[in-house]
């Protein structure tokens, strides 16, 4: 994040067509909310988008969670959707192996990542050939400029991302300015005295749950983004419990972008 | 690892029936060598099973690699392999979420990973609830027993797992005597004195490479198995760079086994 400044002035100087282009959605739906649509078929994915689609400016997929996916059926009219409601879209990966696997996992296979997902995520655990190696399946596959954040901290119960662990994946993310837009954490994670305009990307919100029974926790709209977050990710908040997605995305919509007004102070 | 005692001891008393399977087999086929088979398609996948199946334990997958998979025409085969030959299957996911969503992902989607994979993996990352969640899948999914091997150690340069890393994995693989069996790891992890018989397999193996130009390391089937490993992984070594499969899978088979005798004092 950069703190004080507005995500308009941001996509003007930006080192990477991703986040430039992110940022100027952004400005121009009013809206910092990514929906983590968390469901398992096409239909009812595509149908949480078309509804989501004018307040939102990333949806977030699991795309391996998706029990009739194929290429045609479901990437396609996805992408369809993203030109229709100006949105991105991010595959929440999560990549975590040897770079020479994950290149083959971004590229290859039945999901072709590389292919239709604007942003994609990783872990730094395995060290900096994660980055390079994704960087070579991206140009390799398409000219389409492609953004990578890594996850720097957790939102669950336990997590080893914190001190010298978030610290190193900071290190690696530096590693490649041009492919990496910023980082899955929960708060800033500085980089402007060396010239990095990170964005900052943070799940685990919501308004009305502490947590889930598997280790998820919740902090509210304000708190992530008063610690330095621009892009705010919300699945069941929108979602889950029978809750009118409808409602309930222009409510977080509205909370995210009136949070980040107040912090750039207007 | 426990040192010096046999595979087939081990089979006797372990606590976990895919445990007790693995190390079975493991003495009857004289063989501590798995095959990590890194292809893209099901043709190159199910070809080089049919010639390594005869000298391995166990295959591992990165299903979602394979460019033309589907259940039927893919996992269906390869598990008709494995009962001919008599090795066992670890798709090698590196589950890296939190609980709520690596449940999803383990047992739903394109994969269904548990209805198939004896064996899969996680990292510590995102703390306690990815076992959970994983255990959760397993169970909602098949009667068959499903093990589980926490990344506590990477063959990667630059990996950022090691120390409170690795101690802490160590500590989230203790939550479920039952589920978790193991390790990937370089080194012996301990755990005897307090009741565990993890079993490490080691990637990262290579008897003619140094490593990669995206980050692997290999060390010798000598060196890794006087670190307290019980199984090698092997990729590259058994068919990269135009080898002979058949070949190098009884190459690494002997170098595997005989290392092994030489530890136990045989
Ligand atoms: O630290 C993290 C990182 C991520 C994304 O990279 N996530 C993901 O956000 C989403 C949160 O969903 P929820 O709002 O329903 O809890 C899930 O898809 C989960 O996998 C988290 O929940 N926590
Ligand atoms: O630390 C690790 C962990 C794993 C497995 O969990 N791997 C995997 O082993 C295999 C090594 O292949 P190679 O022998 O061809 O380098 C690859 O599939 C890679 O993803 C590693 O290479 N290093």
């Amino acid at each position: 994040a950069v703190l004080d400044v507005s995500y308009g002035e941001r996509a003007k100087v930006h080192a990477s067509p991703v986040a430039r282009r992110l940022f100027e959605l952004m400005e121009k739906k009013q809206s910092n909310l990514c929906a983590s649509i968390d469901v398992s078929s096409t239909d009812e994915l595509l149908k949480l988008v078309e509804k989501l689609g004018p307040v939102i400016c990333l949806v977030k997929t699991h795309i391996d969670t998706i029990d009739d996916f194929s290429y045609d059926g479901t990437i396609l009219p996805l992408v369809e959707l993203s030109k229709k409601y100006n949105f991105m879209i991010f595959e929440d990966r999560k990549f975590a192996d040897i770079g020479n696997t994950v290149k083959n996992q971004y590229k290859n296979g039945i999901f072709k990542i590389a292919q239709w997902a604007d942003i994609t995520n990783a872990h730094g655990v395995t060290g900096e050939g994660i980055v390079k190696g994704l960087k070579e399946a991206a140009l390799e596959t398409t000219l389409e400029p492609r953004g990578l954040l890594m996850l720097a901290e957790l939102s669950s119960k336990g997590s080893l991302a914190y001190g010298e662990y978030t610290n190193k994946t900071v290190e690696i993310a530096k590693s490649d300015k041009d492919f990496v837009i910023g980082f899955i954490a929960q708060h800033d994670m500085g980089g402007r005295e060396e010239g990095f305009d990170w964005i900052i990307m943070t799940p685990g919100v919501g308004l009305d749950d502490k947590g889930d029974k598997l280790g998820q926790q919740y902090r509210t709209v304000d708190q992530v983004i008063d610690s330095g977050s621009d892009i705010i990710i919300v699945g069941r908040g929108l979602f889950g419990k029978g809750r009118d997605p409808v409602l309930q995305g222009e409510r977080y919509r509205k909370a995210g972008w009136d949070a980040y007004l107040k912090r750039i102070g207007q």
